[in-house]
């Protein structure tokens, strides 16, 4: 007590010492202040402010996945319900004309998970190098956003896809190529027990577009990525049944031990023609193992598209990957898809299970910002796709499920 | 180590051989890339654009509330001290003149608690259409933001009304009626155990004004709404005394097993006139359980309020809920507040105790945006008022709790 | 099933009876909704908008912190790696004239960590006053954004100042001098177990600035701060080695029971001229405790820099901290660095550990807003530097750390 009144003293003390002094201009937050260029504000639901010179910009937006699941079960219990899929927060971004950024932060399950957060020299094109948290440069439906996929969720391969990591990345744009390499840590809030070291990994991708208009284009991809593992040499894939408001993932390879390297290869295939389009992607994954024989897992996906309305799936020949779809019609555009996808997670000993998904989906876009959906997937195990145990194998669920989704 | 030469190498390789290749605009991020609009720029510490023919339109806010408590003790500790209460930012807009959506989300805590996260078709006037996270349509209360409440928090029977859950709604809006109905899940983060069902509500509000006027109105609002509990089957009241500060939550029923289903009533009344307003809820919680007898809970308030300084608290009949106070003076304006509020959670052998709470209140509205608040809670709880047996019974402490609050 | 029925019976029922009744005007979502004032807008990466008349503004930016290490270990292992440091959004502004507001929330780690979330009433200068959760004003390094810091972590000493409190202050602003106060509970997400009380602190820091001009300031400050600790008295200091990846924290005094409060004293001093700079502080720690000896903890540092192209670190006189700089050359500015620092959490039979750090730093400022930063570490750890047990002590290892820092 004594001693908050000698400090209250102290600070008395001195400012009435002090209180001759007097300055005219008020107090300011200390803070990035800004200049008054001269500005163009725009909106469509988000709001794009950029200077006339171009050398500064903001783009402020978001997401909102809104999903709701029917199950019907066969040997497993998969709990109907609804769900927020994806609830984003998206900042990107333009400084000193040569620089870039993007931010963008998923809400939704309640907790914070980091999506975009990288910085980006832009000033030599047709190369650009990006340093941050990104898409590891691997498979053309995981470079694709989920606002575009023509399915709720992405294939069964994906379980395969390293997603995103905290990295450098050098992008090279050609007129009917793109070359994309990267060299990555982990992911950033994986953490390594007893503080071993993190794992790194190397991925490359090129696309190939012989030709990529605006009604009719053919894209060719092929990728690699090399990931050495943390220290702890634990190695794990699973996987849902395309289908996220579940939690069971009865493909699941459990934790392999002793595990060193991971090798992937993805080839990638796709074909739009007018209001048609086919997809697909064949995923290898080589695991080096100590002291275990060495296992190979694969998978595969082939989809089909047609819009009822004439409009066209909207390939984008400078990113390999595809974009955003603007109804022609005032009532919007209508999408009928059908996907077959097969996981194999079964080899030397290992009984990860294997998986067939068939899956027949509807997307109506109310307009280019907003999508309802619906899929119907019909599953197909085998025995050992059990959860690593957790559930019964031989399971053959059908799943049918919805969703709404604005972006701006 | 080889791997990742051979694939440098087929980067670099790929490269040079493509290198004669070059197109002349530079990359850009594959985003919403929004026209530029003539848009309107407004700010009162927020953001508000929109386009000059109002087809699109963005408002970015927030809020801050920070709070301080000293409990007057009597046979519990409680934990005097401090919190954010909420600290939330919020962006909601309009999406091709038909579609609204809101985004808010909850930081306050270190955690991350989404709000409002909704599409509306809007279109359709009278009728209006929402899917997504919102809150249910139950209690003037609940439905009112805990920006416009008169009392730091809401009262006791609050912790009977269902809040936000995932779902469809409909409004309907009269000029002295509205209407409002939904279909609704779980909320967005509940998960079932072993992957049970969710369960799934029905919910709907009247409210009737005859009356509703810029300082005299009249509100009469009628609620029912039935929940199917989820495949777990464990129901569960419980409530804190009107201060969020402290975890105590001395009516507590207990998880009551085998609960199959809820139904709940409620009944409304609100009466402003000049600076005086009355307002009281009274609802009624009837639980179905399968082998027990099947128990009723009930709970209402009453609370008056009256301004010093000839504000009234503003009515908004169109959403039958109260809204912002604007201050008519420059010193801002003066409200003086007390409410009765109970809360039985006693019945055929459930002892979740009751308890009275009578709650002072003095709001000072600094100006419309900026509000300090004081509460001073008597309460008197009965002997089954203990945590479910954490703590002692027939505790009458008295609580003493500030609140600074801001919004833009 | 029959109550669901007879609800939307009810529902059909009442909107029926009350269809007759129509009202032109669409529904709004009932929120601020923001006055078309004339507007200044302007982005450098973030945006700002601010009312012609100055009474409202707004702000709103982040930052993206991304860091990699390499540790070359001696006795424990620390585990390289990468991660994203610091993930910000800031949103300030002004309301009414005389009110402002800072929100400021970090979502590194997947988690969300409120910073700064204030309201201040600035319009009795040269006094303004503050409440809600900001940093208590202690040692030059703590006040001074990281975004300015010299070196990419502030020094070992920095374990013992108080950071970020819920609180009441005060700040006066003179002409050479600044003094900050305030009275301070506990962190945010402090919770007590069994409900006690939280803790309380006063804080005050007086700067004085002889001279504070563009290329050269002289600054000393002064800072002492109480804290009685709250109803558990345990009492811990712990600390990194000026690298934030790793989770070992070699310097742990454990917990101490019985701890009554704390009490401490900060000496700061920073000097510049031209492209030269130096920095110290010296930080004293004394604990009081039950039934134990009292022990006292102190550390310092001191570090210099030199700008290899010309420019000034920024002193801030207003705030008595250093702000952003601003290169004066096409290529930006770059900075050499060294820091010698020191803490030691031995005493009285407490066996915490001592420590000395020497850092040399490169920073590369590619713009205002950009920087690059290399750190290298040298440390020396005495026998009781063992993480409390956890790791080996007298551990000498040396870290090597990159960022990569954006702001906007």
């Amino acid at each position: 007590m004594k001693k908050i009144v000698l400090m209250l003293l102290f600070s008395c003390f001195s400012s009435v010492l002090l209180g001759q002094q007097n300055v005219l201009e008020p107090l300011s937050v200390d803070h990035v202040r800004t200049q008054p260029h001269d500005a163009i504000i725009s909106t469509k639901g988000g709001i794009e402010v950029t200077t006339t010179d171009g050398e500064f910009s903001l783009q402020l937006g978001g997401r909102v996945l809104i999903d709701a699941a029917v199950y019907s079960e066969d040997k497993n219990t998969l709990g109907n319900g609804s769900e927020l899929r994806d609830i984003r927060l998206d900042l990107e971004g333009r400084l000193y004309a040569d620089f870039i950024y993007e931010l963008s932060i998923d809400f939704s399950d309640g907790e914070t998970d980091v999506k975009d957060a990288w910085l980006g020299y832009d000033a030599n094109y047709p190369w650009r190098y990006t340093i941050g948290h990104f898409k590891e440069p691997f498979s053309l439906e995981e470079m694709t956003s989920n606002k575009y996929l023509t399915f709720m969720e992405r294939a069964l391969p994906n379980a395969m896809v390293p997603g995103r990591s905290l990295g450098f990345g050098i992008n090279w744009v050609g007129e009917q190529i793109t070359l994309s390499a990267g060299l990555f840590g982990d992911d950033y809030n994986d953490d390594v027990d007893d503080e071993g070291d993190e794992g790194w990994g190397a991925t490359s991708r090129l696309t190939y577009a012989p030709f990529a208009e605006e009604r009719s284009a053919l894209h060719l991809g092929l990728a690699v990525s090399y990931r050495k593992l943390d220290d702890e040499q634990e190695f794990r894939f699973d996987s849902r049944h395309e289908s996220h408001l579940t939690d069971i993932r009865y493909l699941d390879s459990g934790k392999l031990s002793q595990s060193d390297s991971l090798t992937l290869f993805g080839f990638e295939g796709a074909w739009v023609s007018g209001s048609l389009s086919l997809q697909g992607e064949l995923i290898q994954a080589n695991l080096e193992r100590k002291a275990y024989e060495d296992p190979s897992f694969s998978g595969w996906y082939l989809q089909g598209s047609w819009f009822l309305t004439g409009e066209s799936r909207q390939y984008k020949q400078r990113t390999g990957r595809f974009g955003r779809v603007r109804p022609l019609n005032e009532y919007g555009a209508v999408e009928l898809a059908a996907r077959y996808s097969t996981l194999d997670l079964n080899d030397v000993g290992i009984e990860g299970g294997s998986s067939d998904n068939v899956t027949l989906g509807v997307n109506w876009y109310l307009n280019p910002q907003i999508r309802l959906m619906a899929n119907y997937i019909f599953v197909e195990n085998d025995i050992f796709a059990d959860a690593d145990g957790d559930v019964n194998g031989e399971d053959e669920p059908t799943l049918l499920q919805f969703r709404a989704q604005a972006d701006f």
